[in-house]
């Protein structure tokens, strides 16, 4: 019998883009072992150059990026880093996403509109990605816009069991800042033991055409505290008046919780100065010294991250890293 | 120079699926046409054979079928529709589901499960299909599903404005039976020019373990005609549970509002015995004669996917036909 | 050097539909493991639910259903099966199909007609198949349908040993009921020995247009015990005609011989009735208790299936399990 | 509103490799038009240089190419000549095998064979033809290997309206080569009134092992003129001996049909010196000079050509040019 | 006979990105149209939001962007505004790049790098390009990554007569800055009539090592205004360099003719200071009030796009554009 | 917990086509195993056929076939052996072109021109390769034509090593005999120590129209032993045109060296009667004893291809090989 044989044997790699590398880093201590060393730079008309140093031949990678500002520069980034990887022969590749860009363009509000969360999953399919893992997505559905398998986290417990075990005895209400967000608020809801429920209703005041937006509460929430949540934070905007609407209707007090800390524009200021008292979000995007303020409470994500990707390259589960909620 | 020059034409065949003829039928009248023949029949062992008994040959195609029960049937009936005019040189080819099978199946809940509604979109365009018609598919998402251009036609006009008209001098609320479904509610709301909304939150008694849910009403329905709306109603236990909480808060009445007549086993009997006086759909899918009922109101969705369907054909804006809402 | 290195194992799992769940788990037994527990039930409305209960991530997962009536059903239910394991990281995905439907639509008989056989290979690829396993397909162009490995496996070498053990010492002539057909019967004539063959052909009385088919034998069966073989038996019509045709000729009697028990409509009635003293099948579809008769006999293909699967997870040959016939 | 408006002319056009260029001009003058002038010709290294000369933007490009030998290189020929069309922007390409190489190698006969003619479909597919056309594939099932719409045409009009014509006022007989040729037989004996069929049937002396083959004719030829056919003339061997076969069980004459004259190595000096007084073939592929002999007769299948591609241009029907028999 | 029939229209639009929009409205002005309006815009977190305000369905779409920095955003901006065309239903979408980016990483110069060209000719198809139209591609191996039509411009003829113009009646020799560019100089001395060729070699000096590049000059230009081409000045430190390098070796003069104004970094004021009496360029990508300087020629494209583009929808030659060139 | 579980173990194997046995009996050789023994013949009308005599499943296969005239029956005999390998489950399958046939058709010149480069990158991975590997491409761009790793090998160190022990003390210049080909030159020149640099520059003598070319040396030769470097000699009129205009120049003589000897028509007696000294080729091309001659030195590569599958399948380096120049 003609040929060679050689038993087989698996190599994990992490490597990273340039958007979040202490995350990287992080994830992949936590794993037991360190990013593999990369050239990226930009080159002098903004085009990205990425080459990794050493053989990723045969290796089982896992490119992290999270989609910071620039989201574009930051995505396009990590498409390139996959076809490097695709073209030196990795054996396997897959996309982390801490925090997936576009994922609010997940369908056409009006005609004539992208849906570019579907495009972002179909570029890094072309680029050569066989399998996405990312954290909350914005909804469930975009697991379903990927061609392949997807590991869907959830910062929930590590959020909830912070609240809960810092705010446990007092009254609680899990409220929604949008009527379209509730399931999140559900989910949190379920995990704290069965706390109220609310939502704010944004309606127009037809009497003041194209000026304002009155928020109503929907719900009960007097005299509790009120657990604010969303899957992430963004210009602050939407859950900022969302507190004070709160607290306009008798809430005990505001605290604010979000996986994402987006925190674009204004978002700092109002933060700091919203009648919240606490905003707990995790680091899957970068917070940098000078978005910090005292109120902020930001939880690491890096151990769930290493976790699963461990389960993952040894074929082990994630859906049980949930308790079956995945 | 060599070759042969012709003026182009372009055709427009509709042809249907056995699920639901009547309203293909309906559909061709109202563009001024009539159905291609084809002869569609079981073989003895339930594989399904289809041909069309007209040239199809560079023809502008739209495959009408309805994904009633029993929803597998009907579902590959479709796609040897669509094999069968790909094969036939068809050169447009628009898959129409007035009803989406497996819509809800649109997410992995747990771990280990199928995306089927992605499935079903991989599908059709595996068989040949270019484009995809369908009416308020169960989430907005399901548009990015399609590799392609989805035109995504909504109900809400038709059904509300029968709402309106006949119920508009009363107090109403509008209500979602679920959390997750606030946003068609909000629809509705805005078209009903911003009457107030409200949903039911389902909790678990957390002092009686595996056995019962308790719906509570979030928001004010006291007093109020409430409008409970959904897409689907299935097999009615939902909505009617609904419809008795919003009576026990209080309502002042309850009609049953939704696109989709599913329909399916109890469903008769519950919403002929429930507290709601009306229950309005349309007919996206067949409504038999042994299932309707005297306070089941069923309007005509063959007009909207007539014109939708022109409009495509003559590459006019199906966007215009919804004031700019789609 | 960055990275973790391990030994890499593979697993082979077995998975059933519920067309034939018998046969999968000896299928599975005769491998010595058994199936993977599995979530699978009816929507109302139709649709089908499908959850695996333990990880198959990095799996060499074999689905096995057999398309047995209602076929769409059960290929759905397949489909399903394939995405969920798709989406549930399975290493690869080989669809088994003892009987494969949609074999006999393997190619357009007049214009306008779907290839449905190409069809459902195409719509497996698209749900996530990487490899096809089938048994004695209708055509063995089917093949070529699949983009991927097929291992085309033969009932032959089961069917045609029993019948030689029993009728060995009887002076045979292999006869196939349909003109199209006697590739097969030349194979069983080479297995058997070289005895002699023969064929149908129907032919339309000319003087009697739109009236009757007259079965016309061609060959040499008299005073012959008739082995009147073919892939598989559906409403029974055309290999009960066949038998009768074979005794007016002189025959000394017929024996059918067929892999496949679809068995639709009349069939049970028609062989029960007919001129053939012994009916012998194969389990790739099932036969349930009151389909099966006196004079059918079902022979087991569950050890072959679990050799198959074994030299395919092991790395062996399919080709030598048949004597180098594959 | 923007853009600029024009009605649509599309134009057809037809052009040609250099393997059976005689043809390719009878079908271009039947449609009232030339070839395309092309440059085309071997590098000193055997590569196959193509280039149109003039403009074939957005024309329905129909690309006509025998595969006679050596087929390799004009099925390279065909594949980059339909790469050149689709990069110089033609609207539609439709590849077109008067006869169709590698046909024969459609399934595994044995284990880690390949599937050729599969492999063909997609070859072209790939270089970017959109459609094929072909004539009496050698079995129907390579229709379902191209992904997209097939034109298979018949020539058994043409053969048969000859052999009527010719010889309809004998008794005849219609014979098939080889049993799994007879389906080919059947339309044959149907075309011509319902004539008598017979088959040979090859078998292994078991007494001579390893030597010879016996050809059994299978049927009553006795006395009648036989009419023996088959899709294709290779080397000539089987057919002849057919012929031998025939005579030595009384036939009364033999007359041989086929569609496509391979005629390589000794097929010549066979059927010259053949018991048959006649075969007939057509055009599809080149018979030179010196591969004429006087029993010969050539029919022009260029009409038939010519009609179809006209049919597919103008959106007209290929099925009903065959009075319902395609 | 069932159906509807329409003569067919055809639509020209031409849509533009906001990297360049002065080239587009140019563009679309020169085609005797005006560009469709269109919403685009920077979400807080720097995700592009666009939408189109007029219907584009059955359109034939010219999508305008010139890869200028921040190059990864205005891809991006392409890629979704190709993405909101295709479901938007779009009949044809030529993506067009008078500049494209990442055309210098065509290759792998060393493992482990990516192929970044090649990667955003995959993304453009993916996203939904059917054709490309491009200028002076950094290679014409370029046009090969694209999967589909390629439309490669030249604007040698208008840079060519401009110089020919200008300094026809100097003695002139052709300079490449670079070995691997002098096939550009050929195209150029061809055009000027045969004027001589030469070339920068860049050669380490051995005996400092890590220091220096000496820039030898090969080929005679003593005495001669050299023409120093290339397709694009970057940050102009190699052109400016070889400037030097050929009035030391006694050049008359230096006029310096690209096709694209990249113009980063220090660009401006190298050129500025070099001795270099004239630097001509084309607008490809947008030169700035701040970037213009005296001896700055930037000759307008505008004219050549509006043209290729007519004659690509009204199914004409660009190949004849360029006197049989391309 | 259901499943069988096993060590996973890899096989390398190594088939070849019939175009150069030899080379590739030496590289399997080399690795310590043999080619896979293989049925590979022509059919009497030229189709090929190809089966493999041994298990081939879940090997990692690597295929080699140099591509010598006649070029397109050894593509398509490497075609049908990478299909039947993956319809024979091979795990990998890397297409081993020493020479890659078509590459110098990686652009269009002209309008109306295939780009057959690409066109056969496209057609290995339709027939089911996963990788390719090369050696010295015409140019490095074609490596983007393939979509997926592509290893690509240089004969440069082999080459330049032998030039260098045998004229290192000899005062040598590199000179490339095509303006285009001057960066394999500078690698030449670097590679060497940075001996200096030429080219010939083709000009056409304007006073005689359509007649003759002149070349003309550009860069400083005289008294120099001139290396003439190329990727390939095909007619051998180009290069050996260069070794006259050398020695014209005044050169101290002429060496020829290039990595494939394509040897076709008057090559062999050109290079004979050239003023070269000596022609170093390597064997990626079978040289035939017929077209041997005294000053021709053919140098073995098959090491160099044996060391490079041997770290593909160990996933090692194959960048590692060249010194970090790949």
């Amino acid at each position: 019998m003609s040929g060679l044989t050689k038993t087989t044997e698996k190599k994990l790699i992490i490597v990273s883009g340039r958007a979040h590398p202490d995350l990287a880093e992080q994830v992949a201590a936590g794993i037991g072992t360190s990013l593999v060393p990369t050239a990226a730079y930009d080159f002098a008309n903004s085009e990205i150059y990425v080459r990794y140093e050493e053989s990723v031949r045969g290796c089982d990678a896992f490119v992290i990026q999270s989609h910071t500002a620039s989201v574009n520069n930051w995505i396009m980034e990590q498409l390139i880093m996959v076809d490097a990887l695709k073209r030196a022969s990795a054996k396997r590749i897959t996309v982390v996403t801490p925090f997936y860009g576009y994922a609010r363009q997940d369908k056409k509000s009006r005609g004539r509109e992208p849906i570019s969360a579907r495009l972002m999953a179909d570029l890094f399919k072309t680029a050569g990605a066989d399998r996405l893992m990312a954290l909350d997505l914005h909804t469930d559905q975009i697991q379903g816009f990927f061609d392949g398998p997807v590991d869907h986290l959830q910062a929930l417990p590590i959020l909830a069991d912070y609240v809960s075990g810092k705010y446990g005895d007092r009254e609680l209400a899990v409220v929604s800042p949008d009527a379209g967000r509730i399931k999140v608020a559900e989910s949190w809801s379920k995990r704290l033991g069965g706390v109220p429920l609310a939502f704010i209703h944004k309606t127009r005041d037809v009497t003041q055409p194209n000026k304002s937006v009155a928020n109503r509460v929907i719900g009960q929430v007097r005299g509790r505290l009120c657990i604010l949540v969303d899957d992430m934070i963004d210009s602050g905007g939407t859950i900022c008046n969302a507190a004070d609407a709160l607290m306009n209707d008798g809430a005990a007090g505001v605290v604010i919780a979000a996986t994402h800390p987006i925190f674009s524009g204004p978002a700092i200021e109002r933060m700091r100065d919203s009648v919240a008292s606490e905003v707990i979000v995790t680091d899957t995007l970068p917070v940098p010294a000078d978005k910090q303020f005292d109120k902020l409470t930001v939880l690491s994500i890096a151990p769930l991250l290493s976790q699963a990707i461990r389960e993952v390259f040894e074929d082990g589960s994630v859906t049980s890293m949930f308790d079956g909620q995945s």
